[in-house]
């Protein structure tokens, strides 16, 4: 129907699942060849439009991943880390690139994932939005280039209906900035400061947490000096950066070796 | 020498007591008409200009309030609860409008400065800044008009020595929303979130504290609510607003009859 | 069915339509009553769930706009002047609560208004969002309170496809700033700065525009002096506040008297 | 009587003089060997503490530059472009380090400094704080990592004197944006936004002034896609960056080789 690449969602029906779908199919860049649920879900056989309330769509929701994958020529996968290690043997056999935006992953269940990647491109991010991906490499290089009297902070707020502090991301920010001095963020994380604290220690890398409304997801790395201060910042206004970023992924691994890659590979930095 | 109202400064020696001499003479608005210090001290019977390495300035440091104050028409006054004690017993005396910059008072302290009052204008308030008290306005009007759904968070930076945190800056403005709540603070604070802190408790008040370089102290009230937040945001860049600060309140002073009054009298809010 | 209110919304097929049966049947305050479009439109005198692709709602879209108000307590409408003139006459009779978000009124067509204000209680505001018209209230406060040694900066942030700056909200905010003055915002706007400008004039209102992105609507009001500044921050995310907005209008307006009134109105302040 | 390196202030008396002789004196990481002033100045033949109203400093202001280079390793020269291409003359006689942080140079007068850094050490920049040198790698390398869906905003904010606007780091920031991408930044600038200006041209550079109060320097550099945005912000609070980040150079280019080095040198960037 069209030259454009054609890319596979697995667990087309979940929230992730449905937000990929709507971005490939308004991209332009590629289109959606095929939709991928367990077996015994009760989207099985039907047209995915009809599925999601919408005009056909020409893609039959499938429970024979194999099939699916042999039509494609990428997978975006955010679905639990089981699941994605079975996908990824069946990707490997078709030699489509799997995007995994999957977390939760356990330590040998990463490691289970190598194989895989002998034989397809492999890319896996905790977080895929282009955005909060450069942000850590900027943090990196930051934290590199200037020295310990230049403090660093990290704020990050979140909807109120977030449950952990610091957020993951803000923490990935603050292992990219204590890897940029050559510390350790377990021995110099300062968060939750509540109190008689005492003077801010040399070298600490401290963390704050507002929570309200329904935001999406903002980020301020900080550094503050005596005179001047500079501020990475980034503010996520829509989840479907998300979905975004895994289809730049896709397209980004159509010319790759196989391999095992992440956003900072896909990003160039 | 000058038709303009003449102002003493206690405590000259000071941090602030020498950043009100330079804002006095520097405002074209009053004249430095005495300089006070405590009995012994090595700058009495000396020019001002001279102890503070400046031309001289024709204005003698003093231990004698009572003459000070009597030919002057304010006194402001950044020292102790006890000297500022003493000190308004003579600016009533001397009929003289008392600029109260001083903290930490106990409340008897406190109840024990109100006879003067009857007899000469006090203004006192733990904060100076004409921004500040403005936004401590703004932030119970804006609790006030607002309902529950909207989460109220309060973010201050300060420089990497602070001891404390929240700052008592940021205490006074939870005060000020609670209030325009008509909730209690003690039972809706939330600050030092780390770990799983679970979801945001409704109608809670949150704090974060950032704390870096030399930051002089800057202060968000934040109303989130789902799509849309407001911010309340006052950023000092210099100390020198408190004794701008403390300068406005003396002149407004000349013309009021006795009594207490605190800042938001004299932003006429 | 239900004890909840019922409201009408015109224009029903259009995106603020849309917004407002989803935040309207969402909102567990109010129900929806009626669903009006214009003659001839292909939604009429069917279910309005089916013609949105969701569940039927069990509401037939009309162009009988006096029977369907006749069956409900207030009706929403942003349509367009000539059409929301027509409205408020069958308002009128009907005895609804008539909120208009519609824009774009010549002078003529605002004092059309007036007359069935006389027999319904009329809500009309330019921007619906809390937010903004809080935000709004407080600019003419603060720059009522604070001399004219402080600088009143107006910065907005919008999406790239918009086509004009700075953005009417923004000018808005900026007659609000002037009012609080005193002066005239005409005759001391500063907006499109570039090259050599001189230094900026005593008692100037300046704006400043960014294009960028998606970004939904920004507006910061500084207010900025030697040492400090004060900012007031409206960031809206989603523009479903303007039918939230629209809807708490609604609410608030069915217990007033006859009569027309705005945003500040229903926020009591 | 210190190990410490030896340092010479060119244009002692002048304002950035004066920061750099306290800035040098106070850092324990070098100390001051001599204070240069033009022949003829009042200050020639006294010590520099004298006249600058502190203790003795034991630094007698001279106008013989040779003898004061000759016993120093570097000399900081902020003073004006005939001056300084007279000192490269006697720096590179003295062998030593210099830092030049004049600006309006002209072309000529630039390629006049070549011939002194084949025999000393010469760095030089328009903007010597450490921060916004890196702002602007980073806005360079963000520029390059993100395609032109990515809008670029720059946004100033600087105190109401100021005469020019965007200001000069405004426009090298847009310059490394435009390098980033390749593309021209004469050709894309969009700066002075006011009135209808049709929707943002694709891969326009946006430039916003803010003027208010004593703002000493604050630069955003805005990324604004769909969803996401990347900021990259310097706050500068205090004029003494600008001196310390000349200490910085002087320090690093004790070791290096004769040559021409800027501030991106000195950073490792």
């Amino acid at each position: 129907m069209s030259d454009l690449p054609g890319i596979v969602v697995t667990g087309v029906s979940g929230r992730m699942g449905r937000m990929l779908t709507e971005v490939i199919t308004a991209s332009g860049k590629a289109r959606l060849a095929g939709a991928v649920e367990r077996s015994g879900h009760a989207w099985i056989g039907r047209d995915l439009g009809t599925c999601l309330g919408t005009a056909p769509m020409g893609v039959t929701v499938t429970d024979d991943p194999l099939t699916a994958f042999a039509g494609a020529k990428a997978v975006i996968d955010f679905t639990a880390p089981a699941a994605t290690l079975a996908f990824s043997k069946i990707a490997a056999q078709a030699r489509c690139v799997h995007v995994i935006g999957t977390t939760g992953f356990e330590k040998e269940q990463i490691e289970a994932l190598a194989p895989a990647a002998r034989h397809c491109t492999q890319i896996r991010a905790g977080n895929m939005s282009l955005g909060v991906n450069l942000l850590t490499v900027l943090t990196r290089k930051v934290a590199e280039a200037l020295d310990a009297e230049w403090d660093v902070e990290i704020v990050e707020a979140h909807h109120n209906r977030k449950v952990d502090a610091p957020s993951g991301t803000a923490l990935m920010l603050g292992e990219a900035a204590a890897a940029g001095r050559g510390i350790s963020l377990e021995e110099n994380r300062e968060s939750g400061r509540d109190g008689i604290t005492g003077a801010r220690k040399p070298g600490a890398i401290g963390f704050s947490s507002i929570r309200g409304g329904d935001i999406v997801g903002e980020h301020d790395v900080i550094f503050a000096t005596a005179g001047e201060r500079i501020v990475l910042r980034h503010i996520a206004t829509d989840r479907a950066i998300f979905a975004r970023g895994a289809l730049k992924a896709a397209l980004w691994g159509l010319d790759r070796k196989p391999g095992q890659y992440d956003m900072m590979d896909v990003l160039g930095l």
